[in-house]
């Protein structure tokens, strides 16, 4: 692990406290992190890849823990695929704000609000599904995994 | 691969050509994919991973392919890392305009133009540095990997 350059670390990292908390938009807990439906559904079928360990970048895993998580971003995307059909998968991890691994996978699609620039192009209020359309977007996503 | 869901293929694809140019801004070809440093310079150190076959997907690979293709994005991140001394890189596959693999790994400093928002946040003019800083970006990167 490499945090040492940085003033975040697993007693004050968001993610870490995320990680803790149980969520009722978890999809699957991974042998080393967690997938979770993203709260804001503006953009259809975003989910979040939470790596469980405080590290910051991909070059501070190991090779078998980085062939691992990536392993586990695949079968993600592929779940994803599956369910939502979207024309094009974004794979992001960017970590300026919260430098802990996560990966934003988004399921694009032609006609989405941003199509065919990178999300963070459109800003937008978030949108909050109810409920019950949540936890049919997580079951459905299951099913894939 | 699984191309067919989509009208673009090796033959018209603009990345394939690009990968049967020779580039001055080639950094390493690897042998799976072929790392360069980005024409547009607005953010420093800008490189970009353009897988060499045309595939799609991350999970249109093979468990093999991914876990190489992987390992070379995080050798290229970690020579970024010690070239330019980064506060964060950024590592974004995205592909809805040009559906064929490839990352874009952005070095990322507090203080950078959009920092600590994704780049795409900051629509810009491109930067263009004179050939001789290109050159020696890329001396300087080569030299990390």
């Amino acid at each position: 692990m490499n945090v040492e350059n940085n003033d975040i670390n697993d007693s004050n990292c968001l993610l870490c406290l995320h990680l803790r908390k149980k969520s009722l938009f978890e999809v699957k807990s991974f042998s080393d992190s967690i997938l979770y439906l993203n709260e804001d559904q503006f953009f259809k079928g975003y989910c979040i890849l939470e790596y469980k360990r405080h590290v910051k970048e991909l070059f501070d895993l190991t090779d078998e823990a980085r062939d691992l998580y990536i392993k586990h971003l695949s079968l993600a995307a592929k779940a994803l695929q599956k369910t939502f059909n979207p024309d094009k998968i974004n794979y992001e991890l960017l970590g300026n704000k919260v430098p802990h691994l996560h990966w934003h996978i988004i399921p694009r699609f032609k006609g989405d609000p941003a199509w065919s620039d990178p999300v963070w192009s459109k800003p937008h209020n978030p949108v909050n599904p109810p409920a019950d359309q949540m936890n049919q977007f997580v079951a459905e996503i299951q099913k894939h995994l």
